[in-house]
């Protein structure tokens, strides 16, 4: 192969004798550290002959992966000492959890860490033992291990992680490895085409490393088994150059796979210099990438119980199962270990030998100690700008329309300039950022694109902090690798196709929650979803696009790390903007509107309220100073709570002495008893603003369900009465949606009149004025009529 | 471009000159109607000029992609003329509704299906003023749409659900037209690969049309920014033949498009009749694709308010925003409909020309009409065996132990050879089929595998009713769109990793509950997913693997849809999943166990057991014949029933006294009542099952909220206390999880001493003695102790 885009021949032998030779012992060490960790319990060095009580009772991790990445740790340690590169190792196949941890104890880092664990034979002892073991560590590459940012046991996101961690870290080299059954994932296939958004001037470099092994559990991959020139074809079609390094002996493969590299880094080093001194025409960017295809499960056994096991899916988990039983497979273990000749690798004291420590880089240029690896460690506050500067101008509450959206654009394009030298906030979207009416940041900044562009492209350049692709997977695994790497960011997503990324927000939560008890770990910052387009306001696209599930899927996961709010207008967006951005180590989701709608809150009103996360809106009901309200009209979200006052203002005028209490909830999680989340409301409190003996309609942005799980504990929860969502939509008006889902004004006055007792003959009057408009109303819709303009204000209809 | 596998020249001149003019007319005919439903409430025929009032208050719809499908739609129906083709079109960018709604209506489907939109003025009036209007029909390719599988709203799974539909379909190709929005998805940039799954001689083709549009909603698409050469390259990578069609000049482009069409049907019936005639042996398939290369929002205005719109991201929606209030924009879009000379195209009734009228294929060939993509017209029911047959013999309650998914893999084995002439069923699974021990399938068939295969290689061909790629993406995608053409299936899949596509299957669920409604959509096969490797049994995967929150997501869509199973042994689930193969309509979540797990019922307890879905285990607990106990243990799922089993047995022993029932529930919406799920029991059947007075202690498969919601309104609510997943979890034992998340026998113990009144010393020192073994048990794990090897057993530990 040739590089193609340096034209220069391309390096072919790079190790002299000696090289090669260290390079394989340090390979070696490292695999048989692997193989120790999955098998022994005792005799690490094997000092003694193996017996069955050395090996552990339950064999528990995956060796298939682990040669693999340990040869690709091997060399890329070589390249960090030879060039001194700044790099980072995110590996696809996570599960091979082994190899992790034996590099990071071989080069140090991990014993840094933990201590508990030194480089010596009792380190090794520990190392062996605690490895997928009860009350030890996961068989993945987990938080606990140093130097990853990535599990990689739900597989597909690597080369989204590594893209992440790259933008905005020119310095920075992301060595990836693929497996070749994650190649299969969606998320990953979609990946490939990250290198379409890379600025080679203002960004590091990703260099992926797909490892065609061959297999997956049970099955042949499907890029291994391509024709070659296909796979050639493919990966130049996603913009790559190739290098292939395919073998199976080691003594070539090193000497292969050293040029590779070498060649790799030519030509990545090619690409950011005519980048960052050439000029801004635009050329098709040909960035390097690494082709390793060798047996799964490569210098294990080779036949197990007479059935080929090396080479196959047979050495996806572990070759020899029943070691303690059966003395063959005991044989064949011990065979295996010793054939990587522990003698010359460890000395005495069970130390890695000098000449192989060597080749490890020091200090955090150590893959398992690069600062990129803990973003914590380099993570810097935000500048903010004051949010209050952003405000919308409230002449009387609900008197005044605004697009919430529109107004955390102006200030998300501020904290774009502000952190324009810091170069460490993105905002993320799915193609929608102008849809969701955050158009006001590219005042402030572009659209970051790497293809060609066309004289009517707008707001598309080389560099920007906004960055746009159709695919929420991409938005979310860009945004967790940079946050991971000590940055800040927003993803802007439909509501409705949040869903899409529901696996990825699991695996980003359980990160967080396990980094939560790891000291090392610094904290980083919170991970920012805001979810518009909502199910309310999905009027040109209907059904498919109505879905307001994510909040019930979020709160499942650990109430430590996951918040829920929905400011009700485009002041208290704003300050719970502000309040998100400033925060860490949670999963914040915001659902806000983008269309007009009433703003209920001046700033001076909406910082308190946002700050209590729950209050009664004393304006909007009609209880007196001193006196229970006869009834608690609660909301929570936008649409919600326009019908809520309207409903309140209905009663208002039809019922005057009823006595109706509004209720406003921004923080979701404060209706859960502060036992079991942190911003849970105390049972007092909540029944001061809920009351203890009155009934409670409940108008809720989503599934009602949820409220009653969030409050099933409080006293009132038998009293309270939830409308929301109930799968009900089409195209159709906004005001249409709320009747097809009982959650309209008029439904809610029919609630209060069921459920407060002893109204009367007016209200009796009042129910069947409101039952009529709601037959009305669907008339109307039947009769093709259109909704009236004035849906938006809550005095409508008078 | 030549034809690669015919070695012909390809075919460039195909229409003749009469010919062309007949397309293009079709054509106008289309983009003038889709016009039409986009903006006019009257003057459908432009019989007079246009004025404001004609036009829609509202305008939404989606104008960009509709002129693109269109075109393919002609062509399409001229190839189906010509070639007696049987032919469906899957369109990915589906908010293009009024293309499908046009052509459907053009070729006289629609009018079929709804009277009420005749073929005439009146009926052009009507398909005007529904589309996307309030009480009307939705902007998008709905459920509604005859001839349509697929929505295409969420974008990403056009590809998958056209394989779904080839599966199986020998004669049929499935035209499938991908947005290059689109194809920046995950699961699109996945589904190029399922050309290595398909089989040229039993299955069906795709032909897959990337429609390069340029633009998405407010951003170009990356494909279309793509050098041609590289886009050559990386189609030919996934194994196509690319046939580009590109241009914006009618009468060209309908030469290039009806030649390329052509060339590709050549290809592709190469391609079949090799496979069909040929030999065995394995040449890799080069399958045909068009690449149509057209401007977004073709044909419409190039300019509105002095910006560029046609051939831009501005056409994406409505092109002229403003036709009521804006002379300009109402003078653009009469001329623009005008520009169609809808004189030509209808008659003086408003009917079709006959002329355009031929160019459609007549009966089932039209596209609205092919019986395939109305599946349930086609759906046989499945030869089922006696799933008694497959029963593990059950000695004693609990005595025996086996692998409930072993058993199940042997009946679907059967399923499969009964209905192997039909080749109506399919077992789908991400590379997890043999891990989740279903393995007996391939006794009676192989996984379908169309690439490369080694000697080493077990159970692929060429053939084979297992379908297994490590994407769940595909697995779901597949299996609609094999569902949804009338056929049946399973998708098997990790527990935690079916969050992967929560969004599809939300989509699906809309699909079916929208389908409902239409007495013209005969019902289909149930989706029946079966969730093993659970959050209970991932020992050596740990955290990542663990997340039993699907069961929550489905239970928020609508109740008419969605069934959930937890059968607790090998002879439940079998009795559970002959029902779901049996079912029609639904989506059916069945969470069972892979692991050796004792056997409670035998077969004959098992049938009634499942069919009431929930009931009292007598043997199990304590309570005497006629008294009502002291206390309800309650169990769903198979580890929590062998922790309820053994707490109740440790009662037993230690409290003789106390009157102990048993309940066990397999049929989770049981638990719901009736007024809410189909499944859902009578209030005194609940109270009769878990009493009016009584504590309930409930230890729950999943997370421990949704039985709350589920049973928020029955009397006993607040009597009863779950224990389920609290998101705790690492690689450890299978007991130590139940410890971490406080399910286990102890813990339930602790929990009925705890909410029984009145029990004594006795009590209080079992509540000690258990507390202690909790302690013990993690002081064990802590300092590297195994788990007992007896965990699976009930009576331990005694």
């Amino acid at each position: 192969m040739r590089s193609t885009t340096t034209g220069k021949p391309p390096i072919e032998e790079v190790l002299a004798g000696e090289e090669s030779r260290r390079i394989d012992a340090y390979w070696r060490a490292a695999n048989y550290l692997s193989v120790g960790q999955i098998y022994l319990l005792d005799n690490p060095l094997l000092r003694e002959p193996l017996r069955p009580e050395h090996v552990k009772p339950r064999l528990l991790g995956h060796w298939g992966t682990t040669p693999g990445l340990n040869f690709c740790y091997a060399h890329l340690n070589r390249m960090i000492n030879q060039h001194d590169l700044n790099m980072m190792y995110v590996i696809g196949p996570g599960h091979g959890g082994p190899a992790l941890l034996a590099n990071t104890w071989l080069e140090g880092s991990y014993t840094e860490v933990y201590p508990n664990v030194p480089r010596d034979e009792a380190g090794m002892h520990e190392l062996f033992r605690q490895f997928s073991f009860p009350g030890g560590v996961p068989s993945h590459v987990a938080p606990e291990v140093p130097g990853s940012i990535h599990e990689g046991g739900e597989l597909g996101y690597s080369l989204a992680h590594a893209y992440g961690a790259a933008f905005d870290n020119p310095d920075l080299i992301v060595a990836c490895v693929i497996g070749d059954g994650e190649a299969e994932t969606g998320p990953l296939a979609s990946s490939w085409h990250a290198n379409a958004f890379l600025s080679p001037k203002q960004d590091g470099a990703v260099l992926p490393i797909l490892h065609l092994n061959g297999y997956k559990i049970a099955n042949p991959a499907v890029l291994a088994r391509l024709p070659r020139e296909q796979l050639d074809s493919l990966l130049r079609g996603h913009g790559y150059t190739p290098y292939f390094v395919e073998g199976d002996d080691p003594a070539p493969l090193h000497q292969r796979m050293a040029a590779a590299l070498e060649n790799a880094l030519a030509d990545l080093r090619t690409v950011q210099h005519r980048a960052r001194t050439g000029s801004e025409h635009f050329e098709p960017l040909r960035w390097p990438m690494i082709v390793l295809r060798t047996p799964k499960g490569w210098t294990g056994p080779a036949h197990v119980d007479r059935l080929p096991v090396e080479g196959t899916w047979r050495a996806h988990q572990v070759p020899l199962s029943a070691v303690r039983e059966n003395p063959e497979h005991l044989r064949i273990l011990e065979s295996w270990m010793r054939g990587y000749r522990p003698e010359e690798l460890f000395d005495e004291r069970g130390r890695p030998a000098q000449d192989i420590t060597a080749l490890a880089p020091s200090g955090t240029r150590r893959m398992g100690s690069n600062p990129h690896a803990n973003g914590g460690t380099l993570l810097k506050n935000l500048a903010l700008p004051d949010f209050r500067d952003y405000a919308t101008e409230v002449t009387g509450h609900g008197s005044d329309l605004s697009e919430p959206t529109r107004a955390l654009g102006r200030m998300l394009g501020d904290v774009i300039r502000l952190n324009g030298h810091e170069r460490n906030f993105r905002l993320f979207g799915p193609d929608e950022t102008a849809s969701n009416r955050l158009d006001a940041v590219y005042e402030a900044t572009d659209k970051q694109w790497g293809a060609e562009t066309f004289s009517t492209d707008e707001h598309l350049a080389r560099e920007g902090r906004v960055l746009e692709v159709l695919s929420e997977h991409l938005c979310q695994g860009w945004l967790e690798g940079y946050l991971l790497t000590g940055r800040h960011g927003v993803f802007n997503c439909y509501e409705a196709f949040i869903h899409i990324v529901d696996s990825m927000f699991n695996q980003h939560a359980k990160w967080l929650k396990v980094s939560h008890a790891l000291p090392w770990r610094r904290p980083i910052a919170s991970l920012n979803y805001l979810l518009t387009s909502h199910v309310w306001r999905q009027d040109h696209n209907g059904f498919s696009h109505q879905d307001p599930g994510f909040i019930d899927h979020v709160v499942n996961k650990k109430a430590e790390i996951i918040r829920v709010y929905l400011p009700p207008d485009t002041n208290t967006l704003l300050s719970v903007a502000d309040h998100c951005l400033r925060s860490r180590d949670y999963v914040n989701v915001i659902v806000a509107g983008k269309n007009a709608s009433p703003d209920w809150l001046g700033m001076d009103e909406a910082v308190p309220h946002c700050t209590r996360g729950a209050g009664i809106w004393e304006w909007a009901g009609t209880e007196g100073p001193s006196e229970e309200p006869d009834v608690v009209l609660a909301c929570a979200g936008d649409a919600p709570t326009l019908e809520v006052v309207a409903a309140a203002a209905l009663l208002r005028e039809h019922l005057p002495n009823l006595r109706v209490r509004v209720v406003n909830v921004v923080d979701l999680m404060r209706l859960q008893p502060v036992t079991q989340h942190p911003h849970g409301m105390p049972d007092a409190e909540y029944d001061a603003l809920f009351t203890t003996d009155r009934p409670i309609i409940f108008a809720y942005h989503g599934y009602p369900w949820l409220i009653h799980r969030l409050i099933y504990r409080r006293t009132s929860h038998d009293r309270t009465h939830v409308r929301g969502y109930q799968e009900e939509g089409t195209t159709t008006t906004p005001f249409d949606m709320l009747v097809l889902n009982d959650m309209d004004r008029f439904r809610l006055v029919i609630d209060v009149v069921d459920h407060v007792p002893g109204l009367g003959a007016r209200a009796a009057r009042l129910r069947q004025l409101m039952r009529d408009k709601r037959i009305q109303h669907r008339a109307w819709i039947r009769s093709h009529g259109e909704d009236l303009p004035e849906v938006r204000d809550w005095r409508w209809p008078y």
